[in-house]
C-alpha cells in the first residue's frame, strides 16, 4: 500500500525548510555535486520518560525518496521567491538543474518497528551533500512523528496487557495526515485497528466503529435508537450506553441484544465513554453476564492513555477493549520527538571521508562523527545492549562499548552473545534496493522486539536504562575530534580579535 | 489558493471515523434523508490557560465540503469492510447511494481569524442528519487543529510585542499536513512567514530561510562557510553563528558583512540557535553595532514559545526576529483542542425543529439546544461580551445574557453598544455561497479583533474572563429541556427494571 502516492498530489519535494534549498543552491554554485556528505537521523532523549522508542516511518520516508522530483509548478514556485533586495533568490540555471534532478543518495535505515535508543541512527543518508540536504526536513517530519506515536502506542498497549487497543484519534489529530500517519504508527506500535476509514483504505489497517451519541439523540428514546441500529446493522452492534444514564443504557443494550439473538445475530458489546470507568465497567459486566452476554465486550474510551489504563487495570476495571484517541495520536504530553539530522563526515567525490563533529556546551548535543551503524547484541533471554560503530572500522568490531555520557563505564558483551546490524540498505544511488514491507510485518517486529526487552526497561515509570555505547575506536576518534575542534576554536578566538 | 485540492489526491470523503458511515447507513436504512439535524462545532475550554481562542480552519473546511464526493475507489474500500460475522457491513444499494451523493447541507461559520470562546459555535451544519454526520470527523480534525495553532501563535506574537515571528516547525510537526495546516494557522494567528516551502506554494505565505549548521560544518572554517554563502546568495544573508563559538561567529559575520557591503549588498542579520539567548543577543548586538551593522537583525530560535519569549523580553534580550517551531506547530503543552460537534435539534423534513440536549454529570458538558448563533457586542473601546442565541427566537433579541455556569449572574449590554453576528452563511443546500477569503484578510481580522480585546483578557497568565452568556429565552428553554430529560430518565430507570 502506498501512502504518499495515494494521498498526495504533490511529490512533496517542496515539503522542506527553505534553507535546505538555499544551501543546496550555494553548494551548487560552488561545487555542484562534488562534495559528498553522510547524515545521521537520530534522537537524543527517550520520549515519555520511558525506556525505549519504536522506530517508525521508514517505509513512508522511502516512498518520499522514491517519488522525489521537482515538477514544473514546484519550479515556478521557487522562481517566484525573492531575496531581501526584491530580486529573485535562485538563478535560472539552478532551477533547470532542479527540474531534472534525480537523487543519487545511498540510504540505510532500521526497519519499521525496530526498538531505538538515543544517539542511534535510525536512518543514514549518504551522497552529494546537496541531495542529502534536500531530504532533511521531510525525513525528519515523517520519522519524528511516526516514531513518537508508535512509541506512545507501545506504552498504551503495554498498559492494556494484551487487550485490543483501537486508535480513535482522527478528530483531534494534528491535520489530516496527522491522523493518517498516526493510524499507521499506532498500528505498528501495537494497536489492532483504527476508526479512520481513510487510513484503512490507504494502509490496509482494520477499521472499527459503530455509533455515537448523536445516533441516540436523534431518536425519542435510547431503546428505540438501539433497536433501529440493530435492525440496520445486526453484525456490528457495540452500543454506546452513556448518552443519558449509563447503567440504564447497559440494560437497554441487553434487551436489544436478546432480540438480536433471536434473529440469529450476536451483540458485539457496549461502549462506555464517560464517568467512572472502573465502577461502571464492573457494574456493566455484571448486567451483561446476568443478562446472558458473558462474551459481549466492554469497550471504553474517554481521554485514555497508558497511565489511565494502568490505573483502571489496577482498580479491577472489566474493560476488555480500549479506544484510545487524542493522547495517543497527538502523543501527549510530548507532542514532538526531537529527532535531528546531523552531518557525520564529508568528502570530495572519490576522496577519503573527513569526519565532522558539532560542538556544544551540552555534552549530549555533541554529535558522533563517522559513517555510523548500530549492532544489537542478544543472549538467550533477550537484548543485552547496542553498539554504535563506524562502518569504516571494518568487520572486526570489538564487543566492548563505552558509555558516551561517562567514558569510565564500559561493557563487554560475551563471545556467546549474538548480534545483528540494524541499519540496512534501503537506497543505493537513488534507487530503492529493499523490498517495501507490509505493515503487519512491522507490527510483528515491534511486538517481538519488545518481548525481548527486559520488563524493567519496558515499564512505564522510571525504567532501567538499556545499555547503548560507542565502539572504542569510534569513542577515541570522537575525543580526538573534540580536542582538535576546541584547539581550533581557541586559536580562532585569538586570531579573531 | 486551494489547499486541499492541490495537496491531496483524495476527496477526503473517507477521512472519517467509521461510525459516521455506519450511522449514515442506519439512517439511510430507516429514513433516508428525511430526518434533518443541526450540529454545532464548538469547544468547551480555552486552550493554554489563556483568555481567548482564534478560530481557524473554516476556509479549509469549506474546501473539504466543496470537493466532498465518493469516488469509485472509495466505494470499493467501503464494500470490503466486514462486520463481526465476516459478512459485508454495507449493502450494495447504500454504496450506490453514496457514489452519487451530493451534500445538501447549510453551513454557517465564523470567519477565519475571529476570536472564539467556549460554547460558541464556530460552525453550524444543518441538513439531512446523514449528511451532517458524514462531515463531522474531518471538520473537527481541520478546525480543532488550526484553531489551536492560531491561538498558540497569537499568544507567541503577543509575547513578541510586534517583532516578526517566523514559523520554523516543519521538521517536528505531526505529519506533512500537520506542518502545512500549522503554517496556515500560524500565519492567521500572526506569524509573518514560514520556513516551509510547500506551505508557501500552497497558501501564498512568505517563505524565509538561509542556512543551517551543516552548511558551516561542510567547510574547513566558519569564515569560509560564511564567505561562500555570501558569494552564492548575497541577497539572503542571515548567518547562523553558533556552530562552534557564538560570539566569534558574530565577528565572522561582521567581517563577511563588510565584504558583502563592498559588493553592494547588505547583510540581513545573524541567527542564534543555542545558549543563553538573552546574554548572547546583547553581546551580539554590541558587536554588530560597533562593526557598522546597526540594522542587521538578530534572529533567535531554539525551542521558543510565548513563555520563553516573554522572559527574554523581560531580560532585555536584543532579539528582533523570533523563529518559533516545535512548541507552536504542535501547540504544546496542549496538543489538541477538544472541539466537539453536537446535535442541537432534529426534525422531519418540512416539520418543526425539536430541540435536543445531551445530559452529563458535568454541567459544562451539557449541550446548548437549538439553532444557535453568536452576537458580539462592542462599545467605542472594544468588545464587551458575546450572546449565544437561538435564531428561531427572531430578530428582536434581548441585550441581556445569562451566565450558563452561574445563572444568578447576568449582564446587560447598553443600548449604545453595537453588535455583529458571528456565524455567516457559507453553504446553502451544499453550494458555497460565501466568497473564499484570502489568507491575509484572515490574518488582518485576527489582528484587529485581538486589538479590540481588553489587554487583561489577552494576557498570558490568569487572564480576565471575557463575558459570554446565553440569551434569556435560550437559557429558559435549556433548563426546561434538562428538567424534562431528567424526568424521563427517572421514569425510564423505574421502567427499565
Amino acid at each position: 500500500m502506498s501512502l504518499l502516492k495515494n494521498l498526495y498530489r504533490s511529490s512533496l519535494a517542496l515539503m522542506t525548510d527553505l534553507y535546505q534549498l538555499t544551501m543546496a543552491y550555494a553548494h551548487w554554485k560552488h561545487r555542484a555535486e562534488e562534495l559528498e556528505g553522510v547524515f545521521h537521523l537520530f534522537f537524543r532523549r527517550k520520549p515519555f520518560g520511558g525506556g525505549y522508542a519504536v522506530a517508525c516511518g521508514m517505509e513512508t520516508a522511502a516512498e518520499l525518496v522514491e517519488q522525489f522530483r521537482y515538477r514544473s509548478e514546484d519550479i515556478k514556485a521557487l522562481a517566484a521567491l525573492k531575496g531581501n533586495d526584491g530580486r529573485v533568490l535562485f538563478e535560472k540555471d539552478f532551477l533547470t538543474y532542479l527540474s531534472t534532478l534525480r537523487l543519487k543518495v545511498d540510504i540505510d535505515a532500521v526497519a519499521d518497528g525496530t526498538l531505538a535508543f538515543p544517539r542511534e541512527p535510525l536512518m543514514r543518508v549518504r551522497g552529494p551533500l546537496l541531495h542529502c540536504q534536500l531530504l532533511e526536513t521531510a525525513l525528519l517530519t515523517i520519522v519524528n512523528f511516526q516514531t513518537l506515536v508508535a512509541t506512545k502506542t507501545a506504552r498504551v498497549c503495554g498498559a492494556a496487557k494484551g487487550d485490543p487497543v483501537i486508535e480513535f484519534g482522527a478528530r483531534r489529530a494534528q491535520g489530516i495526515d496527522g491522523a493518517i500517519s498516526a493510524a499507521r504508527a499506532a498500528f505498528i506500535g501495537g494497536a489492532s485497528a483504527t476508526s479512520n476509514v481513510l487510513a484503512g483504505q490507504l494502509l490496509g489497517i482494520p477499521v472499527k466503529g459503530t455509533h455515537a451519541h448523536s445516533w441516540v439523540m436523534s431518536f425519542e428514546t435510547e431503546m428505540e435508537a438501539f433497536e433501529k441500529y440493530a435492525e440496520a446493522m445486526p453484525n456490528n452492534c457495540v452500543f454506546l450506553v452513556d448518552t443519558y444514564d449509563t447503567l440504564q443504557g447497559v440494560r437497554h443494550a441487553v434487551e436489544v441484544g436478546r432480540k438480536l439473538r433471536k434473529r440469529g445475530h450476536e451483540m458485539a458489546g457496549i461502549r462506555l465513554d464517560s464517568g467512572d470507568l472502573a465502577y461502571l465497567s464492573i457494574k456493566a459486566r455484571r448486567i451483561l453476564d446476568q443478562g446472558g452476554f458473558p462474551n459481549a465486550s466492554i469497550v471504553a474510551s474517554n481521554d485514555l492513555d497508558e497511565t489511565t489504563i494502568a490505573s483502571l487495570k489496577e482498580q479491577g476495571a472489566r474493560i476488555n477493549v480500549w479506544g484510545v484517541g487524542t493522547k495517543m495520536v497527538t502523543a501527549q504530553p510530548e507532542g514532538a520527538l526531537g529527532g535531528v539530522y546531523k552531518l557525520g563526515a564529508v568528502r570530495r567525490h572519490g576522496g577519503a571521508w573527513e569526519h565532522r563533529i558539532k560542538l556544544s556546551e551540552q555534552a549530549v548535543k555533541v554529535t558522533d562523527p563517522g559513517i555510523l551503524n548500530v549492532r544489537r547484541f542478544r543472549n538467550a533471554k533477550g537484548w543485552i545492549g547496542d553498539m554504535i560503530f563506524d562502518e569504516e572500522d571494518g568487520a572486526g568490531v570489538s564487543r566492548r562499548i563505552v558509555d558516551p555520557k561517562d567514558p569510565t563505564r564500559e561493557k563487554l558483551f560475551s563471545r556467546r552473545s549474538e548480534s545483528e546490524t540494524l541499519l540496512r540498505p534501503m537506497f543505493r544511488n537513488g534507487r530503492r534496493v529493499s523490498k517495501p514491507e507490509p505493515i503487519a510485518e512491522s507490527q510483528a517486529r515491534a511486538r517481538e522486539q519488545l518481548a525481548m526487552l527486559h520488563p524493567t526497561i519496558r515499564r512505564l515509570l522510571n525504567p532501567h536504562e538499556y545499555p547503548v555505547g560507542l565502539e572504542p575506536q569510534l569513542h577515541e576518534r570522537k575525543l580526538a575530534l573534540i580536542r582538535a575542534a576546541r584547539d581550533a576554536r581557541r586559536e580562532g578566538a585569538q586570531g579573531g580579535q
